[in-house]
């Protein structure tokens, strides 16, 4: 089988891999996603993307066995619509056509973060179980399941761990809605309730002098890891705040679910690693029903690969099956 | 085929049913569930109460095609332990070995919850749809799960709607724990509160009045609607209480499994019955992720009958196939 590809679709960058039929990893390719125009720029960056991981290993990408991208947004038909986090891409927009046309290989689109849970699932953390919540613990806080070895997606929309409720009139939350697990540990409401401690109350922190220091515009998860690091005290609680909601959170879920294992993944996941997934696991126990008999916690093991990854078994699942020996 | 029973088997009443083969009720029989002895009392009960349906039919139990079981506590190859709420059972007992000797036919013993969630899948309100949540709303709050058709259990202790939290660092529930559904919606729960109220605080309630008043020993779901249409201040405020705890934790269920739709079921939940299921889908509408498109929320369609009718499906399950015609 020809090498397939896979694209991971996000807010600030494009990552772009090449594949064996093994899922060993021939090339990777990262570009930031455009900030301003509309869909058809975005699908042009892909494209340059895969052309450049393509030139790499000297391929043409027609002869590509096919490509997949996991994509924020809503996903029918190949069509992408209310990527709220791309630019211009409120409507819908046909991208598997037009990477199929501007490519000359098959594109299949799937959800980003169903297609990483997918990835953990088939090729990392989640491999030695039959049903696992995957967290994607990042700007927001998102989720994917499988369930009895395949992924539940309910009526299309399922997987929001980010919008359990764990605080009856808490905090409001990115969404808008109150007490979300995402109002708490979301990088987005991170830092917009650290920025109003530090400009309004005054509480000391260096979290946004490392941001300035590293030449970033937002607190990133090297940022916050950096200050947790140098022991940073509005740092550290606004982490263990978010660690207290996502252990609640991913709790209620056990209790309903009783999966074998949860991946933690995402910007944040990932780099925080095995310590905060043990954390996480930590404030999971008082709030679990059947806690003689707790789910595995684990870290991505794909890493910042994992929905590049995921989004080229889109493409697998549809190929011939590999050959005998 | 010959007629099935089904056995409800709760901390207060034994319920018989017998059905035919298209899961008509032929008979039922109540019994009190003994207070006192142990596990071999409760079986002695539960044939009895069999013999009395079989008799009312002019049957003999061993001519059934089979019994089953819906039971609480961990089942386990026809036992059953840790039934905290049947007397003497913390250990052990082999109830599906002990009634086929008493009965001489085949018995079958289900969690008592999820025979409920499957006999409103099967023949109640969840007919139409393909998944489910169901949502037992009594002394406890309970919950069963149907998905893509088939019931999901996870590693056996699935559907604890009722410990999903949602308040942190909120009230404590009567299974130990911090801000779970049931220490704000379950009835055991809700009366140790408004006893409290009333008691040490003062507050001006009827429901001890009227609880004495039907020779009752505690606040029955009886109680509760009579208190409610009397326009009894704390009593409604206990309610609203927790109907926005029973809101937001069956929306975060919702935002995780998209399930098509939910069941409420329990003594309060078909007590109450429409009224009440109808402001439990509008708490639950602020914490919905996907808004526009909630789930259909109804009221268990077997009522008090769900439990018995659930059970007596779990010897349908593995009879022979209906006759063609």
């Amino acid at each position: 089988m020809p090498p397939r590809a896979g694209i991971d679709l996000g807010g600030t960058k494009i990552q772009a891999v090449l594949v064996d039929e093994s899922n060993d990893v021939l090339g990777s390719v990262r570009r930031p996603t455009p900030t301003s125009g509309g869909p058809a720029d975005v699908a042009r960056e892909i494209e340059l993307a895969l052309r450049d991981a393509c030139a790499g290993e000297r391929l043409d990408p027609s002869s590509l066995a096919g490509v997949g991208v996991g994509s924020p947004g809503t996903i029918e038909n190949g069509n992408v619509s209310s990527a709220r986090n791309l630019p211009g891409w409120e409507g819908s927009f046909p991208l598997a056509a037009t990477l199929e046309a501007a490519l000359g290989c098959k594109v299949r689109i799937g959800n980003d973060v169903q297609v990483a849970t997918e990835a953990e699932f088939k090729l990392g953390a989640g491999e030695p179980y039959s049903s696992l919540l995957g967290v994607f613990w990042g700007t927001g806080v998102g989720g994917g399941l499988i369930l009895d070895g395949r992924p539940w997606r309910g009526r299309g929309g399922a997987g929001e761990i980010g919008h359990v409720v764990v605080k009856l009139d808490g905090a409001r939350c990115t969404c808008g809605r109150i007490g979300c697990v995402e109002a708490y540990a979301g990088r987005a409401a991170m830092e917009a309730r650290v920025r109003r401690q530090h400009e309004e109350k005054g509480r000391r922190t260096d979290l946004f002098k490392l941001m300035e220091e590293h030449n970033r515009t937002r607190l990133t998860s090297g940022i916050w890891a950096r200050a947790l690091e140098h022991g940073d005290t509005l740092a550290s609680a606004a982490i263990e705040r978010a660690i207290r909601a996502l252990g609640a959170g991913i709790a209620s879920v056990v209790n309903v679910l009783d999966v074998e294992s949860v991946v933690i993944g995402g910007g944040l996941g990932v780099r925080f690693g095995d310590p905060y997934a043990k954390r996480i696991a930590q404030e999971m126990q008082p709030h679990l029903f059947v806690d003689s008999r707790p789910p595995a916690v684990h870290v991505a093991a794909l890493g910042d690969l994992g929905g590049a990854l995921g989004a080229a078994l889109l493409v697998a699942e549809e190929g011939p099956p590999p050959a005998a020996g």
